[in-house]
């Protein structure tokens, strides 16, 4: 028996990112929630008095800094192999859950918000985020810091977009096809 | 006063269509439609009696199928000319309307479909539609087959994740930062 609990406030922000990637943000609540953990529906209010929108950008914002701390371990290896590596992940990530699954922080900003969105923030937040993170590793390599921009962010679109053809297509060839286009762009990058 | 009234049909895929890629796909229901387009509900389900499956496939059809236009109308310019006139009206949607309105195309792949999904489907048609139609583009100005096959995919893929990151940052950076690359990697590609 283990000596102590996982923590049940950590494990409902983990459910929920884990609703938001299946179902999006719409189809996720408070009350849906409860179901897909087995809470009991008050302790989720307990713990998220703010409701969906406090749920939505606390999830996001797990799910942002998990990929934030992964793409930071497998950019150690360089660039071009943290690239290729992570795309390699989601690759995988996509056959093995029949592709049911795919980024939650793509998923909230897919809505209109209705006024000033928590989670919409988040979104933003992991973003930039991980543009940053990329950009970083490009100069630290030898790339020129304007083009080390944009090719962030051409990474973290492209991929943010394959994700979607390839849940869309149940296929992982839009993956497949833009990988090594974005390989050979960083190779070229820093060399 | 016009001889012929708007078919009403019409008007409410169109109207579905700019729900989804305004809210998603789970926001939007026939009886929100209804409400969205000031069409009595009533007649929604005379003409979709394949409920909210038939509708949104529908929308997602049209919605794919406009853009296959489009794309077909500014690729007749030459690929990079009409690559950066298809950014740019992207840039223009986004900003006039502060960044409310996505791609209704991208928006239903998101979601876990319950079970054998027809606006999946039409989805995943749009997607291969444009794909095909950029690789012809390329492969007509002089590219090699299996890097315009690459490459459309990476400009369908980059310009929905920048669209998707344009409206979580309520900014046009993300655009204006891969549109710039792809255009190059098209220049390269058809020289």
């Amino acid at each position: 028996m283990p000596d102590s609990d996982p923590d049940p406030r950590a494990l409902m922000v983990a459910g929920a990112a884990d609703m938001i990637r299946r179902r999006g943000l719409s189809a996720t609540s408070v009350r849906e929630l409860a179901k897909h953990t087995g809470a009991p529906l008050g302790s989720t209010y307990h713990y998220f008095p703010g409701g969906k929108q406090q749920l939505a950008a606390e999830a996001v914002g797990f799910a942002g800094d998990a990929v934030t701390r992964q793409l930071r371990r497998r950019m150690a290896a360089g660039p071009v192999a943290g690239l290729h590596a992570f795309i390699a992940a989601w690759r995988e990530t996509l056959l093995t859950t029949d592709f049911r699954v795919g980024c939650p922080v793509l998923a909230v900003a897919i809505e209109e918000p209705e006024e000033d969105s928590a989670a919409l923030r988040a979104a933003a937040a992991a973003f930039s985020q991980w543009c940053e993170l990329l950009a970083t590793a490009l100069c630290d390599d030898g790339a020129a810091p304007a083009e080390a921009g944009r090719l962030a962010t051409l990474i973290v679109a492209a991929i943010e977009g394959a994700v979607v053809m390839c849940r869309a297509q149940r296929s992982v060839q839009p993956l497949d096809n833009v990988g090594p286009v974005l390989e050979a762009l960083v190779a070229d990058a820093i060399s």
